[in-house]
């Protein structure tokens, strides 16, 4: 503890590494605690909703 | 927020956009509020514990 | 399982029962499962944060 | 209730049903109630960070 | 990691003690792994719903 | 969505203000995308367990 659980859409390796590494910076230095663990959960957007409509659905309609 | 997380089996898209639909309804009725969001999260049987038993051997039991 | 956890601000008793009973309905009916769990967890506006700023702050400044 | 979410790496059945088995049995004897829930999550090495690093990179340069 | 997270009803500490100690036993043991975290969430009768209806709302009709 | 959920102990309303703000930053960066929502949980030291002890039973012994 603490820990950061993140979810959101799908992102690569390399934006998984950066987001790690500075969401660890920001809780280390506000809480005072050396020891964080970061949780990345990718949702499809057909596994959102926002406002009662499926994120995959609000694309088709971009 | 609200926010609303559903964890249940896999079920194909039309179910998704109805349980968005419909949970999105009930939220913004009863809290009042216009953003809701809804995280779907699907399951496999194998993942899945019940009074001690996994759900995928459940299901070749019966 | 389902299980539906929800996240909002507090409410009172009546509403959670509302809660509990509309979301579960929506659940049952659409994963065609008897066996529905939801978990209501209230937070504080200090402990939400919108795009950025906590929510507390947002509503002291309308 | 009470419902366990377990998040770790991938395991393979046999090792989720004896999970499930055993947390359960934990869980019942000490609150002293039958319906247990057990949720097993895996996460990939590129998905969990530890103390500002991905495990996919440790584990690499070990 | 591994995490594991325990929604149940409020205990007292002793068994919160044994509760993560026996948990922790069964996760290291199966994950070979000795790193584990345990939350525990305490939740009151009136925040969790099972088949529709409030816990709080069961106890008082047995 | 995305969405960042935080565990940790509990902090003063002014952490949570530098806490929600500068990690919406970090995500709004990575991810590129505007709305983001936070939600901060405060764990009691009796509630947390880090190798298989209570948290609030190490700060006993130390």
């Amino acid at each position: 503890m603490p820990l950061i659980q993140v979810d959101g859409p799908s992102i690569d390796t390399d934006k998984k590494r950066r987001l790690v590494k500075e969401l660890t910076d920001v809780a280390m230095r506000i809480y005072n605690i050396q020891h964080i663990t970061v949780l990345i959960r990718e949702n499809q957007p057909e596994n959102v909703g926002s406002n009662g409509q499926l994120i995959a659905d609000k694309h088709r309609g971009e």
